[in-house]
């Protein structure tokens, strides 16, 4: 599908000129923090910026790595006029600054890799960094962009007719865009977004995407889905995923797991996007469960939901384990949780 | 125990003046809606301000019956100059507008039934209606937190040493007090509470009495249980019931369902304390689940979580089958589920 045919599948967070733009010199990255309240933009004038806006969660999941090349292409337009060296210099100093954004996302840090390569290849050549980098940027997201849709493709396969639908958090744009073509191939469905607690993903992102792409959908809170099932309403249980191990284990938002509990036990099928694979994680005790401020708990967009000196405790992330799980859907189909390691392994049998 | 004795180790919220309470004609209501945040109290100066309070939510749980029944002693009071029928008629009506609060309530309205009654003997005898309710009022209320008092006791028995423990909602006084006796014995245990949304009763209410009374807690988001459960924190699952069918269904705040699912697939006993037999509600298919406004999800303290026009959906209960039910705390014990047909019937065997 050719790239302005597929945004125009896409509900307004998910379109590429709304994750994140580079124009003349800025960058414009979509503020997530406001959305639905506000459609705005944070604009960064400075490499810094674009540090800072994805320090502070102005975007999330697949966009803060395309804010932060837009912030390399930004580096390369203000030292354009710097000899080669100065220039490398100058463009290392911000792959680090924009690496050091967010430690543990090893997606971003590759990207700024390639981002630096590409830039270094072009001032050897004599050729013009930002445009060559605005170029390798398009290719890539047109890319990344196919990827989503052929697995979107696939996820939509697993939906019939009818179907009530659960997911949890955000699983952006495979997730969505497999419900899109769902619907396209005529498929009446119905989908539970549970808001996600503390940080209300489900109610801010997915209910209102979906909702504009005319697919029906209900909020729930955190504490509905079993029942919701116990009513016969839900068939399918569909979620993105921030990992996978090479053994099948699912470390996704805090909710997954329990969720695929609630779905096994009504004997629902749990699907799960994956990325890629990612041989640094083999298995569940290579996950680090990251436990985030318990005042975030105490509060909600703000507001407090108790007295401040009330403990909490926030583990932001769970594990599902692979017999929970029933598809992996990856670029290579529909794989088994069992099947990972030997898949995508280089000399697999 | 002393009604003193106990109020002691209640929390703010539980003790006997600060849920309602008469004073010269005036009924003074504890208003749950305010708590933590403020310790403020709804006054009453005429029955229907009593019933509105009561419809209005500033008190729940064991909260409106004490309530409903100074009102009727407000009643007495406001007609004690009238004729033995115009006074009668006057606490029918105030009866029947009190009933009318809580429909589905009939405690509350067997209560009120037991007040007329207690006033219509007064009348009779042409002794004081206002003081012989008072009397009735302090008899029944200590008759109810001996109940309280006897329950929790099989509660903490069911505590070990450095149990982690798990509740749902605000279970009320014979939960709470579980913890103050187990605290009591010695034992060292860390409660987690599910905030409970939409209406957050385990951040505002369970959290802050247990707080208060030194007990170790901590405030998690609706989708953490399993998640805590897979740490190995938690031992024990407790809750309060709305309604507990005379098969062993349980019926109680919705969430209680799914940490029941989590509980069992971690082999973690539940406990349900009971109040009484309720032969008008045989099996799970007597239940009617309440549905309520979806406007109450799609906002958190008054705080929109989302966009006015997404739908949502906001079931208020739900349903555990007994077969994840370990024990029902009863005045004769921990009961079967499976057993409380036979047990509370006539003629048992």
């Amino acid at each position: 599908m050719e790239p302005k045919e597929l945004d125009q599948l896409l509900p307004f967070v998910l379109k590429r000129e709304n994750v994140a733009r580079y124009e003349n010199g800025v960058v414009y990255i979509g503020d997530r923090r406001k959305y639905p309240f506000e459609k705005d933009f944070y604009r960064c004038d400075e490499v810094e910026d674009v540090a800072r806006a994805i320090e502070v969660m102005v975007t999330q999941g697949g966009g803060p790595w395309v804010a932060a090349v837009f912030g390399m292409v930004m580096a390369a337009k203000k030292s354009e006029n710097k000899s080669a060296d100065e220039m490398f210099e100058y463009l290392s100093k911000a792959k680090t600054r924009l690496t050091n954004t967010r430690p543990t996302n090893t997606a971003l840090a590759r990207r700024l890799d390639d981002a630096l390569l590409i830039a270094k290849e072009a001032i050897d050549k004599g050729e013009s960094v930002e445009q060559t980098l605005l170029d390798w940027i398009r290719e890539t997201r047109d890319k990344v962009y196919e990827n989503y849709e052929y697995r979107a493709k696939l996820g939509a396969s697993l939906v019939d007719d009818g179907d009530g639908i659960l997911t949890m958090c955000f699983a952006e744009t495979a997730f969505i865009l497999a419900m899109a073509f769902a619907k396209q191939e005529g498929k009446t469905i119905q989908v539970f977004t549970p808001e996600t607690r503390p940080y209300l993903q489900g109610a801010r992102l997915t209910a209102p995407s979906l909702h504009e792409l005319d697919i029906p959908v209900q909020i729930i809170t955190d504490n509905m889905p079993a029942h919701v099932m116990s009513e016969g309403k839900i068939q399918k249980y569909f979620t993105a995923a921030d990992l996978i191990t090479m053994d099948g284990h699912v470390c996704n938002k805090i909710g997954t797991f329990q969720n695929a509990i609630a779905a096994h036990h009504h004997s629902i099928p749990y699907f799960v996007f994956m990325w890629g694979a990612d041989f640094k994680s083999p298995d569940r005790a290579s996950i680090d469960i990251e436990t985030r401020d318990p005042a975030e708990i105490r509060a909600c967009r703000g507001v407090p939901t108790t007295i401040d000196d009330i403990p909490a405790y926030y583990p932001a992330f769970d594990i599902t384990p692979p017999y929970m799980v029933s598809g992996v859907i990856t670029m290579h189909g529909i794989l088994s949780p069992y099947d990972l390691n030997r898949h995508f392994s280089k000399d697999k049998i």
